[in-house]
């Protein structure tokens, strides 16, 4: 695999580290694509419906991307998937958005700390799996459309902007529960986020950026400061 | 726009023809991502879940190309599609499938549809419109996990075979029933149909054609003969 910065697993491990990380990013793309149709579906406009949808039909591009990858490796993204299919169906039960906006945010949040985790990763990686999470990363972005439309509204309301400011929190709060679930129950793959970024304090660090980023977001549309 | 054979309507009611048509097209794809999105979720396997989503998101593709077609020819996608919104959604109201093995005849009988109705207008068209459909008609044929899945299935149960093979023929009903309200509704449509096929029935021609194809692809889903 040609991985960076092992230390003292054997490649056998690290496989199956690569394995849990593709396929969780796999499981990720597809449980996205399903909330965010499904989301779509409540949207006031059909502009909105239409941004949506496309937010949705590029997860599955990526989808594609991460089971070809795999196949590669001889690993079925099914099988690749599957330990990861309760904590993300978690995620997304435990976040069901109950308004447009609380959509609209979703997709933002999701979407940004997607690119965090796929930016990370991808420095811990070479050769053809760092080209591949570069790639999908590359396509990120799709939700310029929530931010213009979040935005606009909460520039006009304090009520809603609160609301949306804690749900906000809320959302990144559900996100690191189930990454702790995750990396609690998957030895290799919590080796393999050590020995990658350096950390020995595991997925602290991590999270401790992905607040940071998350909070750069969350001002981007209007719901901080 | 170069249309062909124009008979004697002016430029300007060809120009809303051809928004009409891509104004159907379009929402066509957006309706059709909504449905197949949500009948993903009924999916028994992530295998069939992620099949069926990628047809959901090629649809998307089609989408933003014809979008941006319109958009170049000065009209939004939105107004463009306005007209079709009910007829369409009548379509897919009354076309619930209700279980998986519905979902995907429907998703193949649905595509293949689709797919004669681009290849029929692209003969009708010329330049740079009647190259976007040949591309988006290059695009079709997502089908073929559907195609592979409900074979297996009635091959070996002669009731399944007898069930899916009557909503086969409710499908075709359906969609012929609503585009036919949708010719009576909009003239200048009507009219550059009958002058395209060349056939003063109007759409009574392509009817048949439909009809024709759609018993070939019912045959090959083994729910013929």
């Amino acid at each position: 695999m040609g991985l960076a910065g092992t230390t003292g697993t054997s490649v056998g491990a690290s496989d199956r580290a690569v394995v849990d990380l593709l396929g969780v990013l796999a499981y990720g793309e597809l449980s996205a694509f399903d909330r965010l149709s499904e989301d779509a579906r409540s949207a006031p406009t059909l502009a909105g419906r239409a941004a949506l949808s496309r937010m949705a039909a590029a997860e599955i591009g990526h989808y594609g991307l991460l089971e070809e990858h795999l196949a590669g490796m001889g690993v079925g993204v099914e099988e690749a998937m599957s330990p990861f299919v309760a904590p993300l169906d978690a995620y997304h039960a435990h976040t069901k958005p109950h308004t447009w906006l609380e959509s609209l945010v979703k997709a933002y949040v999701g979407d940004g700390l997607a690119a965090d985790f796929y930016r990370e990763i991808a420095g811990w990686l070479s050769g053809p799996t760092a080209d591949l999470v570069r790639v999908v990363l590359a396509d990120t972005g799709h939700s310029a459309f929530a931010e213009r439309e979040v935005r606009a509204v909460v520039a006009e309301n304090r009520e809603v902007r609160d609301r949306l400011a804690l749900w906000g929190r809320r959302l990144l709060g559900e996100a690191v529960t189930q990454a702790q679930y995750i990396v609690a129950q998957r030895d290799e793959l919590a080796d393999f986020i050590v020995s990658g970024s350096g950390d020995l304090a595991g997925i602290a660090t991590l999270i401790k950026r992905a607040q940071f980023t998350h909070g750069k977001r969350m001002a981007s549309l209007g719901l901080k400061g």
